[in-house]
């Protein structure tokens, strides 16, 4: 039986110079259902898509305020995300008492970095096991999105997504990315509801339980779309979907996310 | 002989991005008696089936009073339970001293998954090993239920079970669910025993010994009924009694439960 | 060789959901000499029985007093329950200098609990190694008996017995508990003497040296029985045992408490 | 090869309730010369075995003088009983100065019990490797004879004896112990001497370099007679030995001790 | 199959006075892309060059900003960088404050070093994962280039090169190191692109994206050229690369590089 | 291959009651160098042993003054010597500091095995690995010597000898043992040199490089002769040395030693 | 495949008696470039070898300044020198702010040992993997050579060497240790640079980039002869070197150091 003797501790680099307990991390980010981002010039959205916990629960949350003008789609360990998301809104307060100014985007994705690597150094602890995408609207310097994972890294996008499948929805966002600098809410709603339409099972479609939708941008806070008011998106996505033959083409994209 | 290295500390990833204690951690709250939880639009019922510890004992304690607008039912490690429980009535204590008001069911249940959620990041610590249904009746937003586990997840439900053949009561709860929003407690009551009943082992029946029911609600602080007082409702059941042969339909969902 | 790599450490959960380092503390109270608790409407008695330490010692302790209104009977080792009891008195004199009144059976019988459960989720602890039944009688609420456990369960009784052989003792206290809530001092003191020459050895008999009983209740501090003074009772004995056929009945029944 | 794998770590319960760590510490005081307690109504007299260190060393130092009423003999670890010992004056230096009275004996051997229960329950400590016999002579209630060992238990006796070959001295006390209560200082003596003969290799003799008594009691401070002052007691031990002859009848009660 | 038991801890030399845990974090540093450093006797100049993450990503983050005075180009664990790079921005501002003056490069990097060695040293933690080059002109003594590595060693050179295939950087810095001194900023520029071309793949080539320029020096704060600004300078470099062969010649340069 | 599962840990017994890594720290002492100690009844003499460092070296030091009235010889690791030696001089200006009087032998003594027994008590620490002979002359009781080893045991001792080949030492001290008493100064150091002698190796000679002597005594503080100063000493030693026979009739006392 | 389980951890002994953990740190300092030291009556002189870093570097440092009376040559990790030599630099200045004197050597090179000592005897540390040898010119005492090594040992020398193949540095040394003392200091140079080529590798030459010198002494503090400086004495080298053969009369001589 083969035996890993460099995989069981964060502290413990192997002789190829990795620290498989940062990559074993990011496999949970992996399997948790997938999150979209995409910003214009202007907005950015965040989608995420909602593993069915029964009939009996209300809605699982894929989606966080941590400020007027921040908010995160996750996808790994829920329960790692809440003590990262209550510290981002602790973060945003402090700095509001402080500063009198809100947290800009880039500041505070820096410290949720700084909190994550203590986590990558330190024997008894363990990476977070949950990514996050990042939606800011800061003054000055407009929209942002950032993707933060359990290595510590916090790198800004101009679309991108997380979780299961999620090398099927970037394939669409590339493909349409010079679109989206121009482009109106409404827009970039419909090419998020594409890119994550993408990483459904065969068999699945999007509809108003299993999926939310966040935005924040120019003049407008953070706000959630949820439930019936996702159905005139919805209803839009069923007659236009030229895009599945994608995923069809690239069955290699998916293998590469998962090896 | 199989040996999983990966899971005897729950700071160790596996290679899938899994943590193995907090998935045997869930194992132990299966193992407890079933609770049931369902709630309508005024009121929240728990109800728990009590494990018989012999003639010689009172009955073992399967709810518990947290404050007059709160009451929890368990699945588990008893000795963990109670730990929660002085928790979570210091916390409220705590929320009426300083501001006056009781505290949201929502954040209680944000306190107690962030204190597992501690339990689940640092070695040389366990997850706890019980889970709760949480019943709370808060100022402005109504009844709520939910649940929260030794994954420091906590979701809240329109009606859910926990421990040993929960998934029957879930069923159960999932055939009924469309009712329970305009009930009146005492359907609440009837469709919560029910459910219980489902959970019981083969040649077991509910009775004044081994069951009991906790209500919180619009206008009413947390009550128990034991007892005597349970045998109103136990003889409605007996009478009526159609729902068993969803069970005997449903021998996979019990494996599913216990995989 | 059969190798279990799960109950090394008390912070370690089974894949089956199980502590086993606090199944393997409960065997240590298995392990002492058995005692036996009962209680009326108005006083606990509790029994002990002493191991011989040669004719050499003064009587092994088994009973102790905690405060005027609360005694103990241990099974296990005696050096954990010294700790324990040590912390008892203390938490017993905090209660009267800081509120003026005894400290409630159920109030301290909590406080162990709290202790106990420390010790199962700490790494490089220890569960105790003992197991305590707790007599008191509270102002207001009358006599209490409770069970504490290496498990950190605590859990109130009408009788109980635990250590070697309880099993037997057990099965008489079932039989006559219909009794025990009307019954005078001395009849209790007859039943649980009773109980305890079940938990003997084939060839052995209770003698003035080798059990020790304590009593609380109304109007009655915590006082102990032992040497001469078990004359009378221990005579009584003597005359009517029918219930030794019992235990030839039940092989089956000490068979499931040491397994 | 057997490895047992709960042995090696004093937190770690064995499957059958058992530290084997502290079974492991009593092995050392078995290892230990012997010491040998008795007690009348009025005096507590230790005697101890002083293991051969050669010519060229003054003798090794079995009894130890904690205070004026109080004495202990060893066996075992010389370091870990002279850190207890220390340990004894402090306290009993404290309670002087605190209380202006001497620490009554059983205070001492509590305080004792739970220093040593520290180091049963605490990873990364070790049980200490000796056994005490504690000799106090209390204002009111008279002498007294402890036995406190590595499992933390401190109990009374009316004779007793530690170490090597103990048994054998233990069979001489409780075939004289009715003797014991009424005797006088000396008589004391030489039953100590005849029991600690008991416990000699088969070719060896007691002598004034290998043995010291130490005598605490009514009136009396503690002080012992070693070297010349010895040579009144062994030569009337000479002429007298008719209890060699128990060993011989007991070769079986030996094995016992050291199984 | 070969274990390797002295290579899992920090704190744990080999039998051949090696520590494996610094030499394999020297491994992450080969694995991150290459960064160059060269300086002249005015200037300072650091290149990086950025691993693509995809169209939709903005750019990876090779240079980064410490102070007017200071720059660094990182190889490795951008995470870990991040951390270092806080720790010298915190340190120069400390100085500013403390002793009104930039700090020094030398005792930068001196702090680095003693921060990194900590790593080094003590159980539980890991070296840090990333290469450091450190660019800083300090009055009086000028241009200083320092290469700062997990090993705690910081070396300062006149150019240097780290991270994947920096050998073949290496041979063409050695080459032409004679015409650093004298050179003007835009000579180094083009010598450190010359240099970053060396440690492509085969097939790839320097574009706008792929690499970044940062320069500090006599008169200058820190500033870096990115995107179309390095058109200019890329421009030059097609027509002129004669050096391509060099690495042709030395395949064996890079194979010492790796071992 | 056998192997020992109770000797890697000094906070672990072994089944027989040992503690495997103290031994194996008194092995380290019977490594190193051999010294001599001994004393009459108004002096105390240490003389030791010094290995060849080369032509190179000043001086080994195998003797240390720690006070007027105090010095020491060692055997074994040099580097805790001179712990335990800084340890005993700031105890002795403590002393005098705070008592204004020199500190006792005996008390400087047993607070160097108070020390000692810590680390043969606590994880992660290990066994001084250096045994000492400690001279004093204290006001009131006159001259001292004692040995205080690795496994906290400190003892008083007319004549020892301590490190390599100590048993050949200890046979000729044995031999002599009733002349040091009464001799003066002189003779005692002829009889150290004589004992000193036995540890050489077969072709081995004492000469004025190889050992030192140190006394302390009545109206004498502590002082060392080396050098040149051996010379007259060494030149009595040439001429009269009947006592090799001796060593030659005991090769079986050396394997004692090292057993 | 053997296995010593002894060489692990600083903190556990070997059944011989040996802190292996110590000996592998021995052989770093082997493993570290030669440096050379050896005083007169008035000076001391260290010499050290470069290795070369390639042409890229400045050059690698072997000689530290730490005070105006001391500078050190260091063999071994470079990462721990700089922590002791910052150690020592903290502690000279120390010694000018408190007593308006500089630190005497042999009180620096004491401080040196017990910080190296601490890390031999606690679990977690490792010992430092660094070699010094320390010149140090004191007021009243002179001209002193020190070296100091992972074991925590500190030598007081008169000529001495450390690390690769230093065994050959010292024969030379040995060989002509008599003419030091009288020597003035370019006498002494030449003689340490005679002494450093010994060391070289088969086909390798002093030059002004891989060796050198510095200098402490009567009327004379620290300074550093380097590069071009050298020339001078490198001159005289070329032409008189008859004591190569030595080296060759020594194969053995090697073989013992790296045993």
């Amino acid at each position: 039986m083969f035996r890993n003797q460099y995989d069981n501790d964060i502290s413990t680099w192997s002789p190829q110079g990795r620290l498989h307990q940062i990559e074993y991390a990011l496999e949970a980010v992996k399997q948790g259902s997938a999150s979209v981002g995409l910003r214009s010039d202007t907005h950015v959205v965040l989608l995420g898509l909602k593993r069915s916990s029964g009939e009996l629960a209300s809605h699982q949350q894929k989606l966080f305020r941590i400020d007027n003008h921040v908010g995160i789609a996750i996808a790994g360990l829920v329960s790692d995300a809440r003590v990262l998301s209550n510290f981002m809104r602790t973060e945003c307060m402090k700095s509001k008492m402080m500063y009198d100014r809100p947290m800009p985007g880039s500041r505070l994705v820096n410290l949720i970095g700084d909190k994550a690597q203590i986590n990558t150094q330190n024997y008894g602890r363990r990476p977070y096991g949950v990514g996050l995408l990042v939606a800011s609207y800061d003054e000055g310097t407009g929209p942002h999105l950032y993707e933060c994972l359990p290595n510590a890294n916090c790198l800004e996008y101009y679309a991108i997504s997380i979780g299961a499948k999620s090398q099927s929805a970037k394939t669409y966002l590339e493909k349409f990315i010079k679109d989206f600098g121009a482009a109106d809410v409404d827009t970039l709603i419909m090419h998020g509801l594409h890119a994550l339409r993408e990483t459904l099972q065969q068999d699945k479609e999007l509809n108003i339980n299993n999926c939310s939708i966040g935005i924040v941008g120019k003049g407008e806070n953070w706000r959630t779309i949820e439930g019936e008011d996702l159905k005139k998106y919805l209803d839009q996505l069923e007659t236009g979907a030229p895009t599945t033959e994608t995923t069809e083409e690239l069955p290699q994209g998916e293998a590469m996310d998962t090896e």
